[in-house]
């Protein structure tokens, strides 16, 4: 009945928990992989959608004009920051990849994920906010300021423009996802 | 409760490192609040800077004419961002003062924090965004789009909208610094 053995202590397991099983760290990791994914493809989506919208178009007094995302500075921020998300997320699927057959590394990967998700957060809620800021002058204009709209001009550049802030938007919210999950698989290793 | 003598165990030890002193909660909260003034001096800093930006000026041919920040929902939306953020502060500096009576719950409030830091960074970084691509606009203009500058007429209005950006900027890192903070104390807590 008594036992010297320390595991089966019934105390001992309630001041002590065990490590979170492997399928635990396993499950954590797909989902991990799975967003970056996502991200990924969300990445790729919004740089091939901005850079894919320039449009010609015959204005009247001024002649053939073209709409290109490199005529604003917003736009071309908008996509460096979208393929350095890209990027970053190539790299980290790799190492979350890793993990899956190092698993006794897994906490010091989540805390090196969480400190650079968040900086990526940061970039790419910035470049969707800049990108956005300028877009809705194109699409609303400013009479205070006499700055015309041009959507109404340029239908088919500001359909696209729209089409990737969307899917920017939707990265920002994989990011914080994925800051949540390290921060939560961190947390539930804490002993109790 | 029989557990007083499980410290003294070698093995126990060994298996379950003691929980992290007194002191280092006490000083990673201390620098959380540190970090959280800041970050509501710099949010009730870019506030103000940009309330009080209103320009008036007399144009020729057009007459007096007034630069504020409500003309640009973009700086509205930057106002709002930035005073949530202030009233976040807030908030959690009190719930980490609270953390310094109660350690045992610091680990909890750890999360919570990381979870919250998060989407408030978000918020920040795409307001910081969404005003910085309007003000750049206004200081350089865009030919393409015949959008005039404004910023060579409104130079108190450029220069406020300048200073409460650079201020939002550092909120940004200031909340990206708390995440980091979190994250690391939660990952010391870790058994190694």
């Amino acid at each position: 009945m008594a036992s010297t053995d320390k595991p089966t202590d019934p105390e001992y397991n309630k001041e002590a928990p065990p490590p979170p099983p492997p399928s635990a760290t396993v499950n954590c990791f797909a989902l991990d992989i799975t967003l970056r994914v996502l991200l990924f493809a969300s990445a790729l989506t919004a740089v091939v959608v901005i850079v894919t919208s320039n449009q010609t178009k015959f204005i009247p007094a001024l002649g053939f004009r073209e709409a290109k995302f490199k005529h604003s500075p917003a736009f071309v921020y908008f996509v460096v920051a979208l393929s350095v998300a890209g990027l970053y997320s190539i790299i980290t699927t790799l190492a979350s990849l890793s993990v899956i057959w190092k698993p006794h590394l897994s906490a010091k990967f989540l805390l090196h994920f969480a400190f650079w998700d968040v900086l990526i957060l940061g970039l790419v809620a910035s470049a969707t906010g800049t990108a956005g800021g300028v877009a809705y002058i194109g699409l609303k204009g400013n009479d205070h300021v006499m700055w015309n709209k041009i959507c109404n001009k340029y239908d088919k550049f500001c359909q696209h423009l729209a089409g990737s802030l969307a899917v920017s938007l939707f990265a920002s919210i994989v990011l914080v996802l994925l800051v949540w999950l390290s921060v939560y698989s961190l947390h539930r290793r804490i002993p109790k």
